[in-house]
Protein backbone atom coordinates (compact mmCIF):
# COMPACT_ATOMS: atom_id res chain seq x y z
CA UNK A 1 0.00 0.00 0.00
CA UNK A 2 1.45 3.60 -1.21
CA UNK A 3 -0.12 6.66 -1.48
CA UNK A 4 1.13 9.73 -2.91
CA UNK A 5 1.38 11.69 0.50
CA UNK A 6 3.86 8.21 1.46
CA UNK A 7 6.21 9.83 -1.08
CA UNK A 8 6.60 13.34 0.47
CA UNK A 9 9.78 12.79 1.93
CA UNK A 10 11.26 12.26 -1.63
CA UNK A 11 9.32 15.64 -3.07
CA UNK A 12 11.59 18.62 -3.59
CA UNK A 13 14.80 19.56 -5.83
CA UNK A 14 17.94 17.66 -4.86
CA UNK A 15 21.61 18.61 -5.85
CA UNK A 16 24.79 16.89 -5.69
CA UNK A 17 27.83 14.84 -6.65
CA UNK A 18 27.74 10.89 -7.68
CA UNK A 19 29.77 8.64 -8.63
CA UNK A 20 29.44 5.63 -11.23
CA UNK A 21 31.55 2.70 -12.04
CA UNK A 22 31.12 -0.39 -13.54
CA UNK A 23 33.30 -3.49 -14.93
CA UNK A 24 33.20 -2.28 -18.59
CA UNK A 25 34.24 1.26 -17.79
CA UNK A 26 36.22 4.01 -16.04
CA UNK A 27 34.95 4.78 -12.83
CA UNK A 28 33.75 8.66 -13.29
CA UNK A 29 31.98 10.93 -10.99
CA UNK A 30 28.90 13.55 -11.81
CA UNK A 31 26.34 16.13 -10.46
CA UNK A 32 23.16 15.12 -10.90
CA UNK A 33 19.79 17.49 -10.45
CA UNK A 34 16.71 15.48 -8.94
CA UNK A 35 13.49 16.93 -9.23
CA UNK A 36 10.44 14.77 -7.41
CA UNK A 37 7.37 16.93 -7.67
CA UNK A 38 3.61 16.03 -7.12
CA UNK A 39 1.10 16.48 -9.61
CA UNK A 40 -1.96 18.59 -8.49
CA UNK A 41 -5.23 16.34 -8.42
CA UNK A 42 -3.18 13.15 -10.11
CA UNK A 43 -2.06 9.84 -7.72
CA UNK A 44 1.45 10.14 -9.51
CA UNK A 45 4.58 11.82 -8.67
CA UNK A 46 6.66 13.58 -12.29
CA UNK A 47 10.49 11.74 -11.64
CA UNK A 48 13.13 14.19 -13.56
CA UNK A 49 17.12 13.31 -13.21
CA UNK A 50 19.66 15.52 -15.06
CA UNK A 51 23.44 14.46 -15.33
CA UNK A 52 26.48 16.53 -15.98
CA UNK A 53 30.45 15.46 -15.88
CA UNK A 54 32.78 17.51 -13.34
CA UNK A 55 33.29 19.85 -16.93
CA UNK A 56 29.40 20.69 -17.16
CA UNK A 57 28.71 18.84 -19.93
CA UNK A 58 25.18 17.17 -19.66
CA UNK A 59 25.56 13.73 -19.70
CA UNK A 60 22.84 11.22 -18.69
CA UNK A 61 18.91 12.05 -18.15
CA UNK A 62 16.35 10.37 -17.06
CA UNK A 63 12.42 11.47 -17.08
CA UNK A 64 8.87 9.78 -15.66
CA UNK A 65 6.60 9.26 -12.61
CA UNK A 66 6.27 7.61 -9.99
CA UNK A 67 2.33 5.64 -9.37
CA UNK A 68 1.65 5.13 -6.07
CA UNK A 69 -1.19 2.00 -5.63
CA UNK A 70 -2.81 -0.26 -3.40
CA UNK A 71 0.07 -2.87 -3.92
CA UNK A 72 3.56 -0.19 -3.76
CA UNK A 73 4.87 2.11 -6.11
CA UNK A 74 5.04 1.60 -9.68
CA UNK A 75 7.85 3.40 -11.36
CA UNK A 76 7.89 4.43 -15.47
CA UNK A 77 10.60 6.02 -16.82
CA UNK A 78 12.67 6.99 -20.18
CA UNK A 79 15.96 7.14 -20.18
CA UNK A 80 18.06 9.80 -22.51
CA UNK A 81 20.27 6.62 -24.07
CA UNK A 82 17.47 5.01 -25.11
CA UNK A 83 15.76 2.64 -22.59
CA UNK A 84 12.67 2.86 -21.19
CA UNK A 85 12.17 1.41 -17.29
CA UNK A 86 9.05 -0.29 -15.73
CA UNK A 87 9.88 -0.69 -12.24
CA UNK A 88 7.57 -1.48 -8.61
CA UNK A 89 8.32 -1.71 -5.26
CA UNK A 90 8.05 0.05 -2.11
CA UNK A 91 8.09 3.18 0.27
CA UNK A 92 8.83 2.71 4.26
CA UNK A 93 9.30 5.64 5.76
CA UNK A 94 11.98 7.37 4.40
CA UNK A 95 12.99 4.43 1.95
CA UNK A 96 12.17 4.02 -1.50
CA UNK A 97 13.03 0.72 -3.28
CA UNK A 98 12.40 -0.26 -6.83
CA UNK A 99 13.26 -2.81 -8.90
CA UNK A 100 12.68 -2.91 -12.47
CA UNK A 101 10.18 -5.19 -13.89
CA UNK A 102 11.22 -4.95 -17.15
CA UNK A 103 13.81 -2.41 -19.63
CA UNK A 104 13.25 -2.12 -23.42
CA UNK A 105 15.55 -0.31 -25.62
CA UNK A 106 15.19 1.37 -28.90
CA UNK A 107 17.21 -0.26 -31.97
CA UNK A 108 20.34 1.55 -30.86
CA UNK A 109 20.60 1.19 -27.63
CA UNK A 110 22.56 -0.65 -25.55
CA UNK A 111 21.15 -4.07 -23.82
CA UNK A 112 20.09 -3.46 -19.80
CA UNK A 113 18.66 -6.04 -18.48
CA UNK A 114 18.34 -5.37 -14.57
CA UNK A 115 17.80 -1.96 -12.60
CA UNK A 116 17.62 -1.89 -8.83
CA UNK A 117 17.87 1.50 -7.01
CA UNK A 118 17.89 2.07 -3.20
CA UNK A 119 17.05 5.89 -2.25
CA UNK A 120 17.09 7.17 1.65
CA UNK A 121 16.26 10.16 2.53
CA UNK A 122 18.14 11.29 5.72
CA UNK A 123 17.04 15.48 6.95
CA UNK A 124 17.63 17.25 3.88
CA UNK A 125 19.84 14.38 2.35
CA UNK A 126 18.92 11.88 0.13
CA UNK A 127 21.43 9.22 -1.26
CA UNK A 128 20.69 6.36 -3.07
CA UNK A 129 23.08 3.46 -4.94
CA UNK A 130 21.96 1.94 -8.32
CA UNK A 131 23.01 -1.60 -9.60
CA UNK A 132 22.36 -2.67 -13.34
CA UNK A 133 22.88 -5.48 -14.94
CA UNK A 134 23.92 -4.98 -18.95
CA UNK A 135 25.95 -5.96 -21.43
CA UNK A 136 26.02 -9.17 -20.40
CA UNK A 137 26.92 -8.38 -16.86
CA UNK A 138 24.87 -9.95 -13.59
CA UNK A 139 23.20 -7.30 -11.52
CA UNK A 140 26.34 -4.90 -10.10
CA UNK A 141 26.79 -1.82 -8.02
CA UNK A 142 26.93 1.35 -10.88
CA UNK A 143 25.96 4.56 -9.22
CA UNK A 144 26.56 6.22 -5.79
CA UNK A 145 25.24 9.92 -4.80
CA UNK A 146 24.26 12.12 -1.99
CA UNK A 147 21.92 14.91 -3.11
CA UNK A 148 20.95 17.70 -0.85
CA UNK A 149 17.58 19.88 -1.12
CA UNK A 150 17.41 22.79 -2.86
CA UNK B 1 19.29 9.01 -41.62
CA UNK B 2 18.23 11.37 -39.18
CA UNK B 3 20.12 14.43 -36.87
CA UNK B 4 19.16 16.85 -34.61
CA UNK B 5 19.44 19.63 -36.93
CA UNK B 6 16.29 17.81 -38.76
CA UNK B 7 14.36 18.12 -35.84
CA UNK B 8 14.97 21.85 -35.36
CA UNK B 9 11.49 22.16 -36.63
CA UNK B 10 9.71 20.58 -33.96
CA UNK B 11 12.11 22.67 -31.27
CA UNK B 12 9.76 25.18 -28.87
CA UNK B 13 7.29 25.41 -26.73
CA UNK B 14 3.89 24.99 -27.72
CA UNK B 15 0.40 25.69 -25.95
CA UNK B 16 -2.96 24.97 -27.32
CA UNK B 17 -6.25 22.85 -27.74
CA UNK B 18 -7.16 19.60 -28.61
CA UNK B 19 -9.87 16.69 -29.04
CA UNK B 20 -9.69 13.11 -27.70
CA UNK B 21 -12.11 10.26 -28.76
CA UNK B 22 -12.27 6.51 -28.64
CA UNK B 23 -14.53 3.89 -29.02
CA UNK B 24 -14.54 3.07 -25.52
CA UNK B 25 -15.13 7.13 -23.54
CA UNK B 26 -17.01 9.82 -24.47
CA UNK B 27 -15.34 12.71 -26.08
CA UNK B 28 -13.35 15.15 -24.55
CA UNK B 29 -11.37 18.44 -25.08
CA UNK B 30 -8.06 19.29 -23.45
CA UNK B 31 -5.67 22.18 -23.64
CA UNK B 32 -1.83 21.06 -23.93
CA UNK B 33 1.63 22.43 -23.57
CA UNK B 34 4.46 20.28 -25.12
CA UNK B 35 8.08 21.36 -24.92
CA UNK B 36 10.57 19.72 -26.83
CA UNK B 37 14.27 20.81 -26.45
CA UNK B 38 17.59 20.18 -27.43
CA UNK B 39 20.06 19.11 -24.77
CA UNK B 40 23.42 20.92 -25.66
CA UNK B 41 26.46 18.78 -26.70
CA UNK B 42 24.15 15.25 -26.67
CA UNK B 43 22.17 14.03 -29.64
CA UNK B 44 19.05 13.98 -28.05
CA UNK B 45 15.87 16.39 -27.48
CA UNK B 46 13.86 16.38 -24.33
CA UNK B 47 10.07 15.70 -24.97
CA UNK B 48 7.80 16.92 -22.08
CA UNK B 49 3.53 17.07 -22.47
CA UNK B 50 1.25 17.83 -20.32
CA UNK B 51 -2.58 18.41 -20.83
CA UNK B 52 -5.34 19.34 -19.09
CA UNK B 53 -9.51 19.03 -18.48
CA UNK B 54 -11.41 22.45 -19.78
CA UNK B 55 -11.74 23.22 -16.17
CA UNK B 56 -7.49 23.52 -15.64
CA UNK B 57 -7.02 20.25 -14.02
CA UNK B 58 -4.11 18.21 -14.86
CA UNK B 59 -4.99 15.23 -16.85
CA UNK B 60 -2.39 13.01 -19.39
CA UNK B 61 1.57 13.66 -18.72
CA UNK B 62 4.26 11.85 -20.70
CA UNK B 63 8.32 12.83 -21.22
CA UNK B 64 10.97 11.10 -22.46
CA UNK B 65 13.32 11.49 -25.50
CA UNK B 66 13.75 11.73 -29.19
CA UNK B 67 17.04 10.32 -30.34
CA UNK B 68 18.12 11.08 -34.13
CA UNK B 69 19.91 7.96 -35.77
CA UNK B 70 21.57 7.03 -38.87
CA UNK B 71 18.51 5.04 -39.70
CA UNK B 72 15.67 7.59 -38.51
CA UNK B 73 14.34 8.52 -35.43
CA UNK B 74 13.60 7.24 -32.05
CA UNK B 75 11.56 7.90 -29.26
CA UNK B 76 11.42 7.08 -25.37
CA UNK B 77 8.35 8.16 -23.15
CA UNK B 78 6.92 7.64 -20.04
CA UNK B 79 2.88 7.91 -19.52
CA UNK B 80 1.94 9.10 -16.38
CA UNK B 81 -0.90 6.17 -16.96
CA UNK B 82 1.96 3.70 -16.49
CA UNK B 83 3.04 2.94 -19.65
CA UNK B 84 6.26 3.51 -21.56
CA UNK B 85 6.73 3.70 -25.08
CA UNK B 86 9.74 2.74 -27.50
CA UNK B 87 8.76 4.24 -31.03
CA UNK B 88 10.69 4.45 -34.29
CA UNK B 89 9.76 6.54 -37.35
CA UNK B 90 11.32 9.37 -39.75
CA UNK B 91 11.35 13.53 -39.94
CA UNK B 92 10.99 14.65 -43.84
CA UNK B 93 10.92 18.83 -43.37
CA UNK B 94 8.48 19.49 -41.43
CA UNK B 95 6.58 16.29 -41.20
CA UNK B 96 7.57 13.70 -38.17
CA UNK B 97 5.90 10.29 -38.22
CA UNK B 98 6.32 7.85 -35.04
CA UNK B 99 4.96 4.43 -34.82
CA UNK B 100 5.52 2.24 -31.38
CA UNK B 101 7.83 -0.46 -31.57
CA UNK B 102 6.71 -1.69 -28.35
CA UNK B 103 4.50 -0.70 -24.86
CA UNK B 104 4.93 -2.09 -21.61
CA UNK B 105 2.78 -1.43 -18.74
CA UNK B 106 2.93 -1.38 -14.91
CA UNK B 107 0.80 -4.16 -13.36
CA UNK B 108 -2.26 -1.36 -12.41
CA UNK B 109 -1.80 0.21 -16.02
CA UNK B 110 -4.52 -0.48 -18.98
CA UNK B 111 -3.35 -2.30 -21.76
CA UNK B 112 -1.90 -0.40 -24.71
CA UNK B 113 -0.65 -2.16 -27.97
CA UNK B 114 0.13 0.68 -30.13
CA UNK B 115 0.28 3.94 -30.78
CA UNK B 116 0.85 6.00 -34.16
CA UNK B 117 1.79 9.58 -34.20
CA UNK B 118 1.87 12.03 -37.18
CA UNK B 119 3.35 15.37 -35.87
CA UNK B 120 3.36 18.38 -38.59
CA UNK B 121 4.69 21.68 -38.14
CA UNK B 122 2.94 24.62 -40.36
CA UNK B 123 4.63 28.05 -40.04
CA UNK B 124 4.19 28.55 -35.74
CA UNK B 125 1.50 26.11 -35.51
CA UNK B 126 2.40 22.09 -34.68
CA UNK B 127 -0.82 19.57 -35.65
CA UNK B 128 -0.53 16.40 -34.77
CA UNK B 129 -3.00 13.02 -34.91
CA UNK B 130 -2.48 10.18 -32.98
CA UNK B 131 -4.38 6.75 -33.35
CA UNK B 132 -4.09 4.24 -30.34
CA UNK B 133 -4.90 0.38 -30.50
CA UNK B 134 -5.83 -0.31 -26.19
CA UNK B 135 -7.83 -2.40 -24.05
CA UNK B 136 -8.47 -4.99 -27.52
CA UNK B 137 -9.38 -2.07 -29.93
CA UNK B 138 -7.27 -1.91 -32.99
CA UNK B 139 -5.44 1.08 -34.18
CA UNK B 140 -8.38 3.43 -33.84
CA UNK B 141 -8.27 7.83 -34.29
CA UNK B 142 -7.73 9.08 -30.54
CA UNK B 143 -5.94 12.20 -30.49
CA UNK B 144 -6.13 15.74 -32.66
CA UNK B 145 -4.32 19.08 -31.31
CA UNK B 146 -3.13 22.04 -32.90
CA UNK B 147 -0.81 24.12 -30.71
CA UNK B 148 1.18 27.49 -31.66
CA UNK B 149 4.52 28.15 -30.77
CA UNK B 150 4.96 30.03 -27.74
Amino acid sequence: MATVDDLTPFVGTWRGRGQGEYPTIEPFEYTEELVVAPVPGRPVLTWTSRTRDPEGNPRHAESGFLRPTPDGVEMVVAHSFGIVEVAFGTVEGVRLDLDSLSLTGTPSAKDVAAVRRRYAVDGDELGYEIAMAAVGVTLTHHLRATLARS
